[in-house]
């Protein structure tokens, strides 16, 4: 019996059974889109309330519709568990749980860790296993190929790329992008072995518009590495040019705005009040962390780290700068942060430099308050505990506060209603100006 | 007699004088596009040897025609002299000198001081002066400006916006560029005043396709530093990543396209033997020495410094490796390397790190030759004297060197020849396996 044989078919003949693990913004768009393709997809999460919300046709994610789900699950192409032992009866599982940071700033494994764990006891011949989370170059070599070689399933060892197929194609989802999807954007995919990277790419090429070969699995490890060490850099950049022209008197955001208009070898970031989102913040430090391994240290990724964790207290520091004109201290005074999603029109709220921001003010003795349309109320989270709802956004509210302090440029707010009742703006977006509403009332950080 | 009209209307009907200082790689097209477009120009430069050449018909810049030279001088539309005398009888000035950096990387602002003087000497009612040099923000404000305002030329004082107009408009060559040419290039411009904006966007105007308005011409200089510093910085990026994939054994070549088919958010940077050309390598550190003044640091700007200026040592350390896995030192090694111009396809040397390479390469003894089909042999230069010709590129002569060492990747190089002939190949551009040329005496560095 010739599994790899029996694999491809399966999936040519879409018979082959998908089981995805994590279904957050990644999984779960995923899942549904294999779903869309008439694939019987399982997916599986640890966070056992997530699973009756899916199994009813509910989406805990904003960008993702209910409908989508409401009509896989009546289909019958998609079903969600926490058993975990239906492991065995998928043919592909497909991993996609956080890789996040600790508190020191270093990865945490435990998620991808666990997960392979899980899938050593139930892993069986004729499986493809592919890994999508972001992680350091060597994480599917180093780490689940061992584990999978030596199931606690079987009383035999497997051999890769002919008892099992195991390969690397990271996730490269954009929440909300307008242009493009998880079906859309190409996909890089390394495989241990040859006949890996066969049955991978067959697998990816069923639901995706183009998959791209890479020779390893580390080489795809890297490359996703390398797209958020470039945006985390560049933002980084602007941020730092940011408080240089400040002092000197220049805009950067005209002076951004200038620079685009070069026709080639000019992209532009923008600067903000930090950095945020799943990927950016934290990607990064996956590479610093395994560099060391090979005695050399990343030096851009820590200094864009450096600069992007500093923003915040910068803000913070224009703040005071603000209210001083004024004859004011931070402490006492009212201050009103709009926007706390980590980007624009998003209910998204990890990493968000707003949440520091609070903090900051908070240990200042500053009267805080929030509004964001997308987040009625601040969850409790490992890091704070906030007890913070949205105030309602009326030119009565607006006035008490001594400073509105724009952190998040959503397109729904009424900037026209914000800039008629506030006191003082301070606005981290340059959204005010872009709304061509300019006034001696408002300053930039 | 309201200047501004007067000098408007001279602009609109072309019969303005231009009058360019500085002939070289910016101030020479500039130039004979003017010159294209009827109006008369005369050029100004310090080098003597350049008069005649250009007089009579003559191009010292390889990718200029003469032809286009010839034509101007024919048509009476331009005329080169070293008699800044000559200053007074021009409408406008524009000024296209070098901005390079002392030897202890701080900016030489000799040639832009003695040209403001000398233009100090001349300046007359109702003449614009534009600078397209790339320089620190505030030098048109700081240095240019209180000079013209005191003009040797007469007894009273000026005043600007009236009396005459100043501006600041960066140049945006990309010598070879096939895509854009210096009409084509959108140019932002900054006016110390609205009625300096006004003239100096009515003088571009007239031979580029748009110009940019921005509110100073500080923001203008800022621009003009942002897109270069974002270079720099990218391209430190990518080689410092590709020093740390390769301890992993991964080859940051194959991870960039990997990268690169990210359909958004992603730009392809390229690592190479270091920088090289007269913007990357000198503009961003009139940042860094402006940022001092006010008590803040560029520390992106003096990383990628750092990491860029260590290129071609590390080039060298790789050399040293693939020599010693045959047992052989680099002392008495002989070397050739290929390509020397700081880019592709040109015959400019100016800061090309292969002039670093040959340094390097001769302080540890190695013998070293050169080929570039563009540069017959190295002039000497205020930092290198080598008396170098480039060889001949034979079966025969490729033999006789331990290492051909590709460092440009002209595009009319012989790689199959060179691959042939060669004992062993350290490439800095990949550039024999994008030829699809692999094999196991080709090493990367």
């Amino acid at each position: 019996m010739d599994l790899i044989k029996v694999l491809l078919d399966k999936i040519q003949q879409k018979s082959a059974k998908i089981g995805i693990i994590g279904l957050g913004y990644v999984g779960l768009p995923l899942a549904l889109e294999f779903a869309s393709k008439n694939f019987e997809v399982i997916g599986f999460d640890i966070d056992s309330e997530k699973i009756p919300l899916l199994n009813s046709g509910r989406s805990y994610i904003h960008h993702i519709d209910s409908k989508k789900i409401f009509s896989a699950i009546e289909k019958k192409k998609f079903s969600a568990t926490d058993d975990f032992s239906l492991l065995g009866e998928v043919d592909v599982i497909i991993i996609c749980v956080p890789t996040p940071l600790n508190e020191n700033r270093e990865p945490d494994m435990t998620y991808i860790k666990n997960t392979s764990e899980v899938i050593q006891k139930y892993i069986r011949k004729g499986q493809l296993v592919t890994l999508e989370s972001t992680t350091y170059p060597g994480t599917t070599d180093e780490l689940l190929l061992p584990l999978f070689e030596n199931p606690k399933s079987a009383d035999e060892k497997f051999i890769v790329g002919e008892d099992f197929f195991l390969a690397f194609s990271p996730e490269r989802e954009d929440p909300n992008n307008p242009d493009y999807t998880t079906s859309t954007i190409p996909k890089v995919v390394g495989g241990v072995t040859e006949n890996c990277l066969e049955v991978a790419c067959e697998l990816y090429n069923t639901v995706i518009t183009k998959t791209i070969v890479v020779s390893s699995t580390r080489a795809a490890e890297a490359s996703k590495l390398l797209e958020n060490i470039y945006r985390s850099v560049n933002i980084a950049l602007v941020n730092e040019l940011k408080m240089i022209f400040d002092k000197m008197g220049i805009d950067i955001w005209e002076v951004i705005e200038a620079a685009k208009t070069k026709p080639f070898g000019f992209n532009a970031f923008y600067p903000g009040p930090g950095l945020g989102g799943h990927c950016i913040p934290i990607d990064p430090f996956y590479l610093s962390w395994k560099a060391k391994e090979f005695d050399i240290s990343t030096k851009f990724i820590e200094l864009a780290g450096e600069i992007n964790t500093y923003q915040p207290y910068y803000v913070v520091e224009k703040l005071i700068d603000v209210l001083n004109t004024n004859g004011r201290s931070l402490k006492d005074s009212k201050i009103l942060i709009v926007g706390i999603a980590y980007k624009k029109n998003v209910d998204d709220l990890r990493e968000s430099p707003s949440l520091k921001l609070i903090e900051i003010l908070n240990k200042k003795y500053a009267k805080v308050d929030y509004y964001d349309p997308y987040i009625p109320e601040i969850p409790k989270t490992r890091k704070y505990d906030f007890d913070l709802k949205s105030i309602s956004l009326t030119e009565n509210t607006l006035s008490k506060y001594d400073v509105i302090l724009l952190s998040t440029d959503h397109d729904n707010l009424d900037y026209e209603l914000i800039h008629r009742s506030a006191n003082l703006i301070l606005d981290t977006r340059n959204i005010f100006e872009r709304k061509n509403i300019i006034s001696d009332k408002i300053f930039k950080a």
